[in-house]
């Protein structure tokens, strides 16, 4: 192979009018041609003024490519002798063909590609009617970036490390432990919470401490989509337990074998609303201990209820120390936070904390510290405060609406709390056809996640969140609603009648 | 049961000189006499004048104990005919016995108590010679301040919500593609990079996008802890290749069946500090596409080379669309930021992003637009140079100190990389003696972490990290280090005398 080889091959490759600067063309090239051994180790290339010369670029063009090449070790400098191919590459590196490829590329597992592929939770989070969304245009941001910026100093550079207590900045863990004793009866001292990234990661924290691969975990039947999910891929086996008009109902379900865990919203069952009652609340922790379960608590939205009663969480009622309690800021504060947090017994509160530093290696300690003085300085009850009245108004604003646009048609769930209603279907509306028309109408509706043992008959509902939805467009929203449940009962009409 | 039975019991039970208010000691114990039914349901309770008469308590720690009591349906006010214990709980609620809750307690499970145990990294963060972490001291945390603040506001409400894009903040996901294409030479395109909170993520979203449970991964001994821990949470077997003065050889290694994936830091071993040369990376690359593994490329601290040779990245060469590519800001920036990053083929970006929103819902978008502001204005390049000339000089110092005071006993790791140096120990050293030694020194050392069948004549080895120590306090730090090596040596010493 000649020298003059290369001007000839760039003078062909290279175009002039592409995004990528040439420089760039011509170091990839060289690189390309020195890796399959086009260019021969040892050879001798053109020096950059003749090179320049022969495919007409500036010399700095060339002398740029040279520079980087030489630096990365394809080519060497030696002095005045000239730009010569390194022998650092003894066997040429090729291309595999498509065939070898295809035989011999890595594919995605196959837990990776159901992963990579399966339906999560909604990509839109604002407008009508997104659910389980909070209102982040209400969220006082001044305070919140004022505090941040308080911690993000040198005065306590430990902030700016790992978290040494994997659990969480005690601060922090002193004041959720502070506000649940008050606010939701939880028993627990700070040493009891454990600071997460988000309810993903309380659930996978939970399945993987308190269960092996293989176990059964039970879920309420519609759930959070993430429930199944997030158990499915820590390993366990996930089955359905009974869901009444009083929330789970452990008693009547009959339990798979190795079953390890259940997990139920009693405060206001996701997505149904129901509100479990305290008889229900008492024969459930009674079932678990027969079964020896362990109870997981999402008491996701309990700070917004409307009618004024509160119900006091499951684990104030737990003497075993079998239920861990699971919170989370995504409500209170705004979803992009990511905090959230569980209250697990005493015994296995080092053991959680311990966990949590191997598995995930936290850190955030700054926004913790500011979460800390949010909470510490009175503005998280304020604005707990504040957001009640404002959603409490919204929910009673949708109610009405939808009494008087689609009362024939929609059932709500009675609770007056949380940031959605369930709104159960009447049997002449599919869900199916319910959602492509409010696509039309540019509302987006949360489609409960069952699972796949719940009957179809009972599986006619959607669920509105107004979490998104400032109270003055509340009404537009359900009078586009209503027009979507009008369209899709009349394609069901217009089916029924051609079939 | 009658109504005066309450006083007497309250009147033995508070404690007036504890910490709790009386109010909370008066609901908490009519509380557990409402749920075990000490009180009856229907039970008319005295009035709260009466109560705090008999007991001696001020009558509005009555009435507000009440008050809480009725709010939460332990208790009902049927107006002026006094206050009754609610027939809410049918059943009493009572604790086990200490046998019964031996026998029904939830345990954790065989993997948690194995998580909640084991040791993980080190707790402490700072001083000579914790490995592996940057020096936050030096970081521009005012700038950083700055591009916070500036975008907690409402300006755009999408950076409150989740990540929509599981794959991250796309202009902080085009400034890290620009980054790397330019400096570490890896062939990428935006939708190729995917944020991740840091690199127990990046290697868990590998884990479970690319291999099963029961598939087997090779990691290189020693490794960082992380690797194995967190493969092996994913339901991997985890194997070590063979390390050899070039790096890994996975040419050499007899692969275990269904072997699926290799991790490796090719530019700066860790710990052990072996550069890969371009040859063996090329012969990796072979041998990965011959066993149909996938490649993780761990390129963790090669921001800071310090004689000037970069070393391009193994993706950079790969053909196939087999290497991951993982970095990570917690050198660059602050550990405690929690953000990673992979570099995935084209063909498998869609998937991990959706997995990624799927598996842990991921947010931060306001640092994540902090970030990508830091990048674009020129601040993260500013500081990895400013750094790196304050690192290269620690390394220089160290390795000065070190020959001077313990030249004898130890053998550096040669590449001028990194926040750390490998060090060899004489074999009159043991390395639990000179970490008990180092400990009476006020000095952590780092243990390499190494896999169960790596020979035990090459463990003798400990990680100098000099991330946590200015420059003016190197010196001061080896004479503590050489201390404790000698006292390690004179143990030895002794005890061989004395056996």
């Amino acid at each position: 192979m000649k020298e003059v080889l290369l001007s000839d091959l760039l003078a062909g490759a290279l175009h002039r009018d592409a995004e990528q600067p040439l420089q760039r063309q011509i170091y990839d090239i060289v690189r390309r041609c020195v890796l399959d051994h086009t260019l021969l180790p040892g050879q001798r290339l053109p020096s950059s003024r003749a090179l320049a010369a022969d495919i007409g670029v500036s010399r700095i063009t060339i002398t740029l490519a040279y520079d980087r090449l030489i630096a990365e070790n394809y080519l060497s400098s030696r002095g005045g002798s000239g730009t010569f191919v390194e022998h650092t590459v003894e066997r040429p590196l090729t291309a595999a063909s498509p065939a070898a490829l295809q035989r011999h590329r890595p594919a995605l597992s196959t837990r990776g590609a159901a992963n990579g592929s399966r339906r999560g939770g909604l990509a839109q989070h604002t407008g009508a009617f997104v659910p389980g969304i909070a209102d982040a245009g209400l969220f006082p941001f001044h305070l919140w970036r004022r505090l941040v910026a308080r911690h993000l100093n040198k005065s306590d550079l430990s902030l700016a490390g790992y978290a040494k207590d994997g659990a969480g900045f005690m601060p922090l863990r002193q004041a959720i432990s502070n506000y649940l004793r008050i606010s939701r009866s939880v028993v627990c001292e700070p040493a009891q919470v454990i600071l997460t990234a988000g309810t993903h990661q309380s659930v996978d924290l939970c399945a993987r401490l308190l269960a092996d691969p293989g176990d059964a975990a039970l879920v309420e039947s519609p759930c959070h989509w993430a429930f199944p999910l997030v158990l499915d891929a820590a390993g366990l086996r996930v089955h359905a337990a009974t869901l009444d008009e009083h929330g789970i109902a452990l008693a009547d379900t009959t339990l798979p074998r190795r079953a390890r865990l259940a997990i139920t919203s009693p405060s206001h069952q996701y997505p149904t609303g129901v509100v479990m009652p305290l008889a229900r609340r008492l024969e459930l922790l009674q079932a678990a201990r027969a079964a020896g379960l362990w109870v997981i608590e999402d008491d996701y939205d309990s700070e917004f209820r409307y009618d004024g009663a509160p119900i006091p969480s499951l684990q104030g009622l737990d003497t075993d120390g079998r239920v861990i309690y699971m919170g989370t800021f995504s409500k209170t504060m705004f979803a992009g936070l990511r905090f959230s947090y569980i209250v697990v017994p005493p015994h296995i509160a080092d053991a959680c904390a311990q966990a949590c530093a191997r598995l995930y290696r936290p850190g955030h300690l700054h926004l913790q510290a500011a979460l800390a003085d949010f909470m510490n300085d009175g503005h998280f009850a304020q604005n707990i405060k504040r957001m009640r009245v404002e959603y409490g108004e919204r929910q009673r604003l949708l109610r009405i609406a939808l009494q008087a646009r689609a009362g024939g048609l929609v059932t709500l769930s009675e609770a007056r709390a949380g940031l959605h209603v369930y709104a159960r279907l009447d049997r002449a509306v599919s869900v199916a056809r319910l959602t492509a028309a409010a696509d039309e109408e540019a509302l987006v509706l949360g489609v409960p996640h069952f699972l796949p043992e719940h009957a179809a008959r009972d599986r006619n509902a959607v669920v509105l969140g107004y979490g998104g939805v400032p109270a003055a467009r509340i009404d537009d929203g359900v009078a586009r609603f209503a027009r979507a449940l009008d369209k899709a009962v009349a394609t069901a009409r217009t089916r029924a009648a051609r079939g």
